[in-house]
């Protein structure tokens, strides 16, 4: 088929050649996973990868994979082929040309889309031959015991199983369905720099050297939040972005150096608005993708509430256990501080999970000794606590049954609750309390404006640009920390999948809160001076909201690890086995920026 | 309206605090731009910004601005509010609720959509007012003579402009209109990181240190080239995505640190069905967003043919204008080095634009002395050139007529072609040869698959993924320099405005590559380990395409500069006027990312 240009070929390299010339390749006709008994008797031609190779006597039979399914070809020893293909490695790339036709009834797959027919291959042209995989992709078994740094050093195999393609277009098509919403709602999609200056938002920012101003850094872009606001005094009343966001914070499970968040925001607009359409799109998006109806509206918990309730800012509602205060219960069996107070979960468990409750309690509840916890398991034959001296009075004070467990956390109050909050959250998946099909959305609102830092610092909760309810500003100079913030919290089955505000829109306000956080005028000024300076030129009341895309795909489709619904993520260590990122550039690179000497402490 | 809560205020602050009063706001009930003569009689709050201002005796007319254009509100002197709204200054932001009326006759202006129309004030809230503005925004004779920089400066301004809005509208437009076309196509968009392992694509690598490996870097992506290509091995089959890539160069006119890419990538294809499937989304998008007919099928055009008729691989074909070699005419009169070829480009220009024709020559010419230049432009009474002593001579060698201008070329056949090729781009725009409402698209094929670089070293023309046509490998060991590539450039009026090609699917061929580039196998397997590995385990032939948008939807929209169709671009300078990027950091910064010294040299 190529050989046309054989003839002025130095005969010496043509055996070589004769490898690369199969790319004058035999087109697909039809995707693998889209052929049906109605295509009977036609000649087709599949590309795809060799799934699956088996011999049955003499007969080769074949399953070719691409992206829409699986399709079985068969290749008999009168095919001119059949040598080449008996030899053929699994994960080859093939085209393949033959006739569909009905498979013998003994022989129908009802498992396989596909599995009424197969292809009578007439030819069959090698297009890449594959090595032996590192990764046993198929084998879900060999799968579940290989490590995920193995994964992901040979991403592009993992992301061959279906399961990820399936991840990685859910996630597209989510996307799509909230940029259609949008759109149709009167919102423009503007892409705003990640190279941009330091304004530090709460996490670290990577810093980029300038080569053209040695000395002199970028800053990449925490999220598009001051640009978002400047938008908004631009006088572009309604915007999205589906942009990345670059942090450099300490590993942590489910942390990645880059994320992705639905970013919106919008002009003369209340907190009430800014919800309300978010509920929308996603009421839309979660038909639209998964045909799912979702609550309408959503409910909305005050933070103080959720904390009493559930300890936590972002509870999963999917079911009812209900945390209680019972400082006064248990004074005088454990040991108290000034202003502590002690907050019980009790719960029934079934005694077989006995070990893991015990175990989730262990790995949960934080063994800084900020907060003392004790619990007690009530088996029918035994206890089993943490503090035998305590068990026995604990039973009585709450009159314990069998099979019934009891948590209690003492020490300041939002570090006692948030320890058994976030035990509840895990205890409900344990003890199937969770429903695996519900989508319990609920927003958390009335936020603090601050909260007090390790060292005993106000800072923002959510950040410095958060406007307080303007009837309590008075409240900033006397008593800032019962300062309400008009910030809202989207949550979703125990995880914050969305965080926004209404933003100052005044430049003395936003002098204020600032000063409040401990900043001079000149740092002021220095790091926040342009925005400082657009609030004085109309800048309209506007408010907005970012939604943490990856966490809200990962949960939607069921899965407690974002890097299930990344492409190419990075490891909770921040690295990439694959490519070996982080990595020593070469000594050129790190002279040209001017960049020569490293102090490593 | 909001005085409910100022019983428990302190009276001290009462004052001051009326001041945030009024974001308990009126909200709008129409946009400003949708009042007709069929909403007369209704009550409506609009809100937005002051535009303009004006008093007609006791009366003062008000035209308020938002997103959607303008109204004129009237307020007469018994209005509660007269005195507030006659000291309104411009820009101040306002909700204003009043009933619609038709203007009296003489007052309609047929030049405002809302002509016809006025808002009957009844209340007026200023919710933020506005200092007098640094950039003369709606003042275009102003604005003309601003420079770019004061307007980037305070770029949340210049976007009030509704041209800046138009432009990013249209932006939007244009991505939404091809991710809906590949969407419609079965491409997935895939997220690629930004953060990856620094893979030299023949621009710098914006490098970041790694603050939990010192001493290490991840590296800016300059394109999602090799995630792309790993998508494709992965059996994606068709991804596409909306990129942010970033170059570290040096500063030039139309170049940005960062920009966005339309990039495309699919499996079992052949250069032709990338292109197509590309046309096929530029004459969906310029329909559906302009409202234009493309061509179809966009002209292709092999490099050589580019060079020799038109000097640059980037021709603008809206106007018909050749390049001719004239060596021999002009041997014994030019002095030529060996090997050297002289290149001429004749056109007629109309006297007075003698100075400006002059200047573009002088401006696009380089003056480093690679290519020699001589001009000849022979007016009715003079003769204008850069070479007394030889206009003679070359008017009557080439019969110059009056009206007609001769340019012509000396040096290295590339370096002459391309300074003259670049030339007529441009004269074609002074000359107004090229009709500013075509689109002509063009495919350039057949490149060579390296050139020479200034060292005199083998450099990718395109990048070292690049296929050679296949039956001419066997010239990759005997003359590389002949060798044509599988990449095809897409062209507009002049501009390069896409670039692709079917890429290396094997790891031989790609190792050969790599080693003609001058990369040792250890600098391989270190940079490209991960790439080769991967075309081992069943890699499909694919191919694929980056589009560049800003440089698309800039050419669409009649600019040269694509600063006017980016939010916040950087300056030619690689700066941001606005916030100071890059700037300094802080100290602590720096130590934390363990980066103490910089040497400046």
């Amino acid at each position: 088929m190529c050989q046309w240009w054989l003839t002025y070929v130095n005969p010496y390299i043509l055996i070589h050649l004769l490898n690369w010339c199969e790319v004058v390749f035999m087109k697909r006709t039809h995707w693998c996973g889209e052929l049906r008994r109605e295509h009977v008797g036609l000649e087709v031609v599949v590309n795809g990868w060799v799934h699956a190779l088996r011999k049955v006597g003499r007969i080769v039979f074949l399953v070719v994979r691409d992206r829409s399914g699986l399709v079985q070809a068969v290749v008999t020893p009168k095919n001119p082929n059949y040598s080449l293909v008996s030899e053929l490695s699994l994960e080859s790339v093939v085209a393949i040309k033959g006739v569909v036709r009905l498979r013998p009834p003994n022989q129908v797959n009802p498992e396989m889309p596909t599995g009424e027919i197969e292809i009578d291959v007439k030819e069959v042209q090698v297009l890449n031959p594959a090595k032996p995989l590192p990764l046993p992709i198929f084998d879900k078994e060999l799968m579940k015991t290989t490590s995920e740094t193995f994964r992901l050093k040979y991403r592009y195999l993992d992301l061959r199983r279906f399961e990820m393609l399936r991840n990685l277009t859910v996630r597209a098509k989510f996307i799509t369905a909230l940029r259609e919403f949008f759109n149709a709602n009167g919102f423009i999609e503007v892409e705003t720099p990640y190279l941009a200056r330091s304004t530090p938002e709460g996490a670290r920012d990577f810093l980029v050297p300038s080569r053209l101003y040695p000395g002199k850094f970028y800053s990449l872009t925490q999220s598009p939040q001051l640009f978002k606001q400047l938008l908004m005094i631009a006088g572009f009343e309604r915007y999205y972005q589906v942009a990345r966001c670059f942090r450099d914070e300490d590993p942590r499970a489910d942390r990645q150096p880059e994320f992705t968040q639905f970013d919106v925001e919008m002009s003369f607009v209340t907190a009430e608005d800014v919800m309300n359409i978010v509920e929308e799109a996603m009421r839309y998006a979660f038909k639209k993708v998964f045909n799912v109806d979702l609550e309408n509206p959503f409910p909305k918990i005050k933070y103080r509430e959720a904390m009493d309730k559930y300890g936590i800012d972002k509870p999963d509602l999917r079911f009812e256990l209900f945390l209680e205060t019972v400082t006064e219960h248990v004074r005088g069996l454990i040991p108290l501080r000034e202003g502590d107070v002690a907050r019980a979960l009790r719960f029934n468990f079934s005694e077989e999970l006995t070990k893991n409750v015990e175990g989730l309690i262990k790995e949960i509840i934080p063994s800084d000794g900020k907060v003392k916890y004790v619990y007690v398991l009530r088996g029918s034959n035994d206890v089993v606590t943490n503090e035998v001296g305590l068990a026995g009075d604990l039973i009585k004070v709450f009159n314990l049954g069998i099979g019934e467990g009891l948590v209690v956390t003492s020490g300041e109050y939002i570090k006692a609750s948030e320890a058994i909050g976030n035990l509840r959250n895990s205890l409900g998946k344990l003890l199937g309390l969770a429903d695996k099909n519900t989508y319990k959305f609920a927003w958390v609102v009335d936020f603090p404006l601050f909260e007090l830092d390790e060292e005993g610092r106000l800072t923002s909760m959510h950040h410095p640009f958060t406007s307080p309810k303007l009837e309590e500003i008075p409240k900033l100079d006397t008593n800032p920390l019962e300062v309400t913030a008009q910030a809202y919290d989207l949550i979703l089955n125990g995880y914050e999948v969305g965080g926004g505000s209404i933003r100052i829109n005044k430049r003395e306000l936003q002098e204020k809160i600032l000063a409040i956080l401990g900043l001079s005028k000149d740092e002021m000024l220095d790091r926040y001076g342009f925005l400082l300076e657009a609030l004085e030129y109309g800048a309209p009341p506007h408010g907005g909201i970012a939604l943490g895309l990856d966490r809200l795909v990962a949960i939607a489709l069921g899965y407690d690890n974002i890097r299930e619904v990344i492409a190419f993520p990075k490891t909770k260590e921040m690295t990439d086995p694959m490519t070996g990122a982080p990595s020593k550039p070469p000594e050129e690179y790190l002279r040209e920026i001017k960049w020569i000497k490293v102090l490593t402490d």
